[in-house]
């Protein structure tokens, strides 16, 4: 069953009578419609009956071809897009209704809007109807899953092969990016990192004109959007040679990320999963160096629900998508992450990226 | 007076005890610190003795750098920044206050948890409050405008000569993209827009295979962040000669733009400037074809107040900043929008790009 007639299926059982969502990746996820409306209105009304959606003017021509919204109305922007919410409703007895809302999206300024037509109205949060609908991908969405992360592959390799004694951080993300919107990518999941040696200590630090020297790491955490999905991978590479103490950090954090994936199968807790890697990483003494969840949940959004982190307690199924991502950050020294994001099997679970784990160590050039 | 200092003396006028502010812009614009916190809360608590920063455990070194903040407090991604909230304010009575929020940005979920934390204080918008403080630039932030409107020519420069029969739109925004990179530009303020002949006509169309042809236009839209601060600008370029038919519209948009653009000074109303652009266009016959808005503030976010758009009322004021951007689109044939983006002066407007406006005609290649 297709999540919109899924969702429309349920209505009932909260006694929804309307449902008002403008988070424009739920509306894709439903209706296929994708545009950024970016700070215009562009919401999808479902009843039981009817769909509606209502999209700034200038995307009126695109939003009609889609076959599964009943009715497109376009607005202005001299137009008031809640007059129109208010027109198209207007035949329905919504004054005493409840009505269903992404209370994780929904602006205050909007949600007063809504108050405004509809004064008598209840208003119930469908967030968690959404994200269990979300959480378990189908076969189509793992495919685009698995092309982007393949591209994310293809882009890491790019990054390794740019590595040489001088180059900027910078230069590199550039080059990255390049190559990707060339194969016709048209957005990263999120803005490319690329980060050398101690500069990879800050776990979200922002790749600059530091130069690469040799004998240091390069840690890179990228990811692709590829037909409305996104993928997200970390390696952390050795420029020449490295030193015994970070190989050994480095085995501590390959060991974390291997024996979590590994464990990952239905039934387990988010939280358990994090526990695994997080216990690797305390025995060896670096407990305070792992300061943030093991993973997140991603599809659309690269960073979704659910979390793993310490004390989350979901079961996970087949179906369900989240990085796997330890790390290790220690100020003036350096900072390892390894990341592999994957989906739930029926017995295990299947990686999107197949670069190596192992150290890679790129020669000085 | 810096616009934390502003903001802070007026407190007292709305009888607001605390502001909660989580736009990460915000933020930036108070306080100095940059962050994108992606779905963690990152929140700035603002008494009139005191500001406190919640922010995620890794970005806590950094913002404990910043010396307008007087207390960052760090949480876990296994804490709940809503405790280190309610811990940080309990030596205060907040019971009964009234707690300032951004209602054009806060959430129902966040909202819904401050109401948690304070059941019996009543939550005011301060929305118009922060835009009218950050619709008037300072010298400062000029500056970084000039600088990234600088960049926007550089990138449209790019653009022009990297046009050659066979090209993909998408290879061109790649070009451009990479360029800008290399110059140390981090971040593009929207997806760049390159779009060739009738696929222009659709004036949010998306970059995609299509190849240039001799004989054909080409819309640019683009621009760059720089330092926190945006840049927009739009040009059209014929690839070769174009019929007469498709100069003379050109023609039309081009004294929309110059004309409106002229006209700008303080004490106008933003309808009023809408109007000058759309009277042209309309009086040439194409009013239907020009289905948007003239044009939008812009600063440290690419859309923002105020619009310029029909009926809109707002008096301009020296240091302002919007864009002026007429179009026609004509479904089949094309679509050409020209725009500058404009500080308001003492006595008029100064753009921020410098490109000429005049029809240019790249030879095919």
């Amino acid at each position: 069953m297709d999540p919109l007639t899924h969702l429309i299926n349920t209505l009932s059982e909260q006694a929804l009578s309307l449902l008002y969502i403008d988070n424009p990746l739920t509306i894709n996820y439903l209706t296929g419609f994708l545009s950024n409306p970016h700070e215009r209105v562009l919401a999808l009304l479902i009843t039981e009956q009817h769909t509606a959606l209502i999209v700034p003017k200038m995307e009126e021509n695109e939003a009609k071809e889609n076959k599964v919204i009943d009715t497109v109305l376009g607005y202005k922007d001299e137009e008031s897009p809640w007059e129109k919410i208010q027109n198209h409703l207007s035949g329905l007895q919504l004054n005493h209704a409840s009505i269903g809302i992404e209370s994780d999206y929904l602006i205050m300024d909007r949600y007063n809007q809504l108050k405004q037509l509809f004064p008598d109205a209840t208003f119930e949060s469908i967030t968690s109807r959404i994200q269990n609908l979300k959480v378990t991908k189908t076969e189509g969405e793992l495919e685009q899953m698995r092309e982007a992360g393949r591209f994310a592959d293809i882009a890491l390799k790019v990054g390794f092969n740019a590595l040489k004694t001088g180059i900027a951080e910078e230069e590199v993300v550039a080059l990255i990016e390049y190559e990707m919107k060339k194969l016709g990518i048209k957005e990263m999941s999120f803005d490319t990192m690329v980060l050398f040696g101690d500069h990879a200590a800050s776990p979200h630090g922002t790749p600059g004109k530091r130069t690469l020297q040799p004998n240091e790491l390069v840690l890179f955490d990228l990811g692709v959007v590829y037909n409305g999905y996104t993928s997200d991978v970390s390696r952390t590479v050795a420029y020449g040679e490295v030193s015994s103490k970070i190989k050994d950090l480095y085995e501590v954090v390959l060991q974390a990320q291997k024996t979590a994936q590994a464990a990952v199968k239905p039934e387990m807790t988010t939280g358990s999963i994090d526990s695994i890697a997080r216990d690797i990483i305390s025995q060896a003494g670096y407990g305070d160096y792992f300061i943030h969840r093991l993973g997140h949940g991603l599809g659309q959004s690269v960073h979704e629900y659910p979390d793993i982190a310490p004390g989350t307690r979901l079961s996970i199924k087949k179906g369900m998508c989240f990085s796997i991502e330890p790390g290790i950050y220690i100020e003036g020294l350096a900072g390892i992450r390894i990341e592999d994001c994957v989906v739930v099997t029926d017995s295990g679970s299947e990686p999107f990226t197949e670069t190596t784990k192992e150290l890679i160590v790129v020669p000085v050039k």
